[in-house]
């Protein structure tokens, strides 16, 4: 395949493990991570061709072909916006904007300038999710009618990150919310959310949810997230068919069992998503970086981001209203206009749960 | 311990395994067994000292102190009440009754005979889930605030059982609405539930349900069930709390691992609810037995079979009119008066789910 | 089937199972309990008809059938003359004497007087070793060629147990060679054996042994044992093929598991003898006293107690003489004279082995 | 750290493996490649700087620091003589050469000339492997004193490699020699090994072996090991110690597991050892460059070769004489003289081993 040249815009978390995966790729020329706020140790071990402060400079560089868009979620659709003005195939982290009006219009302006927008649901790219997927197509399990999705980080975020996160839904359970498509292909119709807040120090910010989700073929989904998960990074899927059940568990760093008289120990599974994704955020950027070079679509794209984004508001809705919400029907749900936008932040917070 | 004299009426599914536990302990008199519909053959094995066709007699032998209830559910509230008034101490098969109605009256026949009212939540008994309650007891898991309860039978009774079961709430998920109250010693207050008709032959039966429920300290409870879980008897709990999580996988009869070029092969968990149960159905009659003898209040007794019922109803109300439902507000989980019971016959086909 | 009336010579740690296993029996009468010396309480509450500290009463009681024979070991041989003179049926716990020659003597008597000697190699009624060994005979995993028995105690017996015990290899390793056979169908040609000391309290006592065996078709087994695996009491076989493996793990009394930032923990494995083996004690004696109601050969008799026996000699030999011993020329394996028999007296103690 | 450039000897399976990792290195410059049969396409996507048919223009190359021989065994010992003349730092493949006296000379030539010489034992890179030996450093067992190890290939490899292989012990075995010394951390004083040929193709080849080990503080190991594992590619060890066990299972690619009414189903183990240890090539060459860059020792050297090839020399010579055989004693572990060399090839073939 022939070599395509990236740039990594936003070297937070994410971004460094997609800079650090770029750079370790054959056909990959890391032309450039960019960043205001750029820590120069890890610039320097990370192996750039160049490094910048302002993101124009990636987007005039006509050698850059490509860029990964891992900036706080505020600024990933004006960064889509110039990068597609540009001609860079994109690949940006989820989730693309806080609302479905914003994931909207990113997806028309890489239409419209004929760029490539790949979302970075990484978990479609898991082996562990990916065989789960394999077997079911494969039709081990029959038809599936039931889905459960486990996913708990251990301990929630920086309190910078987490307010600028837009909230449970739309940061992390919008990986089960892609997840529970992927493995069925089918779309939601309704959804249910309860929610709760675990930690005082964060009032009226819901860190754990339950949410059920109801499909177009009537198959039912439950996802289950938490912030506080103290005892693993919890990361599983389970779906059941007419003919089997076909589970995902979690993943531990070794498979040393220590026994004595106090019990059998196994080793936790992963505690860091870096570590229990590892493979997921190199297969998704190989896959990237394969799309941009044969001019293929990408495997996961705009149209996943704005159904995921509209099951978040529904389950948002229903979380303050304590009622099941249409996907279909929910105010929130529809990219309409500014007003609509507006009264979205007043939801951001999710002040409707209670403290436990 | 004294030796108590006991006899079972009704000799389905369950009285014969009560029957045969019964028969096996020490300290027990298998005074009779009792079904208008006998199985000669069985009875011939089971050693009971008579056999009857009529509960008449066996309310009339002064002999008898205590007898096991496992009739079929619609006989459950009159023979508690000829019972209660023949001063016998009573075992009972959930449910004890169709609605809370008749539970509350089966409760206080008791009472107002002063007799001993146990009620068939066999689970609580279960080896690896009183585990799960004594660790949650220790403090292991800190402040349980998660609970998910998978109750799945690999395939459905017999259509005359089912007809007269009361539907999936009532039947099978009473169980895991006990267990929720019994790992986390809390109540519900609100009801969510969601269902499916896999079964095609049953049009309007929901076979398949997710229920969610809130507790009393904002902690929130998941519970599935499934008539049709094909690959086996799916019997598990898990809670989660705030310094740690607790859970009980299934159980197989043997620990035997086959590989081959083929995979990896286990066998699969017990799929006979008498088997995977076994411990738990001689222990709960153990534990009975043991309370009539030292003159002990049961472990789990009416207020537990009037909690469950009144989340059964609920949760049918719930998934009838598409809403999360307060416990205290739902107009049939209180018992009133006979109109109300007519009321309920209506809903009893729940005949509010998708066919998938 | 018919009714069988059975006595039980000796109280001790498997007498007191088998006795409790017989009287839950059905189609058992348990018609006596024998021991010099009773624990009064112990034998109040089994339900025995006759209780008796001679056992000479048992063989004159023209009543009993069968005897149950769990003395010491020392007492074994006179016990089984004497109760085949007396026309019992014979059930007697392993090992049967402390080499071939009593061994064979016993198996001679039985043949004399007409009775039946079943052998206490419990494990082959384990459900989970069975279902090895049927995997095997249905050919799962080809033609099996390599096994693997684990085989050890949490913590070794009283004192005055071990020292009549007759060693590692008679008292403990002698279930795994029976296991061996059992497994595959084959004898054992060959016998190496090491052993090391780890108890420092018992001097020149081997207490834990690594035993390697060649079967007669080449294949090859390797036995371990020890009574200080302080973690479980460890039960496992593996057994390899030319086109797969089956092995059985360790049995746990629960499947609950719990996780915290301290680690994943599951229960441990079952720790005392009379636990894990309990459904396996209970079948050998149902088999037992199925083949005298029913007049057939044991499932597991004397021909097995003297092969298990004499590789049981041949390790000993092995052990002491630092060399592989065919179990054919080992002089200690055959039941021959007197003064072989004085000769194995200065073995039984095994100073062979190093400290460690 | 400062780059290192390398040079890879032999572009087999392993010496793919090493190019391939090296490339990946950031500080790593991989200079050349190096075989006289070069598969052309391969060359063409590993990116070396170089490509040779001849090692001695990688000698002569004055900028390429380190060499990695993964060629055939028997040009190792030529190879590191000439490699070290040139002054080149040193990775070889296991084994260095097929008995002690050629693995002496390989160290000689190594300390003479003062360069490193770093041992492919990859198995003590693999995390977990090392996590096992962490554990046990960490006391969490108490004293090791037993110690099993399985390690058996699905299927045996080509013909060609076969012959040159050494056989079983020299080949396959030596990295389990190597791993009990690892996770002891002592010697070896005595072996005992038997042998299988279940493939009947290569009459008079051992595919199959036991070796039973005794360590200088008396501890015990066992080692199992297979060329025909057709289920798995079969890695596991075992630790027992005086306070606990640790043990490190097979690996699996996924955690997924399918259940249906045919049972349960994990997937299997790794099959390919690039894919089970391809963590820990990664790391040993890791590890490897760290030194060269740092002027440290190699965590595995010469030293461990000799022993672990005395080791595997005993194990031979116990197999053709059927007896125990102490490391210290036996004629073929120690590097005397030419007749001695030639003695050894008489052996090499194992023709001592029973068909089964």
């Amino acid at each position: 395949v022939r070599s395509v040249s990236v740039a990594v815009i936003g070297t937070g978390r994410a971004g460094r493990v997609h800079a650090e995966n770029l750079a370790r790729m054959r056909n990959v020329r890391l032309a450039a991570v960019c960043d205001p706020l750029l820590d120069e140790q890890w610039v320097s071990g990370v192996g750039a061709a160049h490094v910048s402060r302002d993101a124009d400079e990636v987007f005039a560089d006509r050698a850059i072909e490509a860029v990964v868009i891992a900036a706080p979620t505020r600024e990933h659709l004006q960064l889509i916006r110039r990068a597609a003005a540009a001609g860079k195939q994109i690949f940006c982290e989820k989730p693309v904007a806080f609302d479905p009006a914003g994931v909207a219009e990113a997806v028309a302006a890489a239409r419209d300038y004929g760029v490539m927008l790949q979302i970075g649901f990484n978990r479609r790219f898991d082996p562990t999710f990916r065989r789960v997927r394999e077997r079911i197509a494969a039709g081990e399990i029959g038809e599936p009618n039931i889905v459960h999705v486990v996913d708990r980080d251990p301990r929630p975020p920086a309190r910078a990150f987490l307010e600028g996160s837009g909230g449970i839904f739309r940061d992390l359970a919008i990986h089960d919310f892609d997840m529970v498509r992927y493995l069925t292909g089918r779309e939601v119709v309704e959804v249910y959310a309860l929610g709760m807040t675990l930690d005082g120090s964060a009032p009226g910010e819901v860190d754990a949810a339950f949410t059920t989700l109801r499909l177009d073929n009537g198959a039912l989904a439950q996802i289950t997230n938490s912030r506080h998960a103290v005892y693993c990074y919890d990361q599983r899927v389970e779906v059941l068919g007419s003919r089997g059940s076909v589970a995902a568990g979690n993943v531990s760093p070794s498979s040393t069992v220590v026994m004595s008289a106090a019990g059998v120990r196994r080793d936790a599974p992963f505690e860091v998503f870096s570590e229990r994704f590892a493979q997921a955020f190199a297969a998704e950027l190989h896959a990237f970086v394969g799309s941009v070079a044969e001019g293929r679509e990408p495997e996961v794209g705009g149209a996943d981001a704005l159904a995921a984004m509209r099951i978040a508001c529904a389950a948002e809705t229903s979380l303050c209203e304590r009622r099941p919400v249409a996907v279909a029907d929910s105010p929130l749900c529809h990219p309409k206009d500014d007003h609509q936008k507006e009264e979205h932040h007043d939801h951001r917070r999710q002040p409707c749960a209670p403290s436990i």
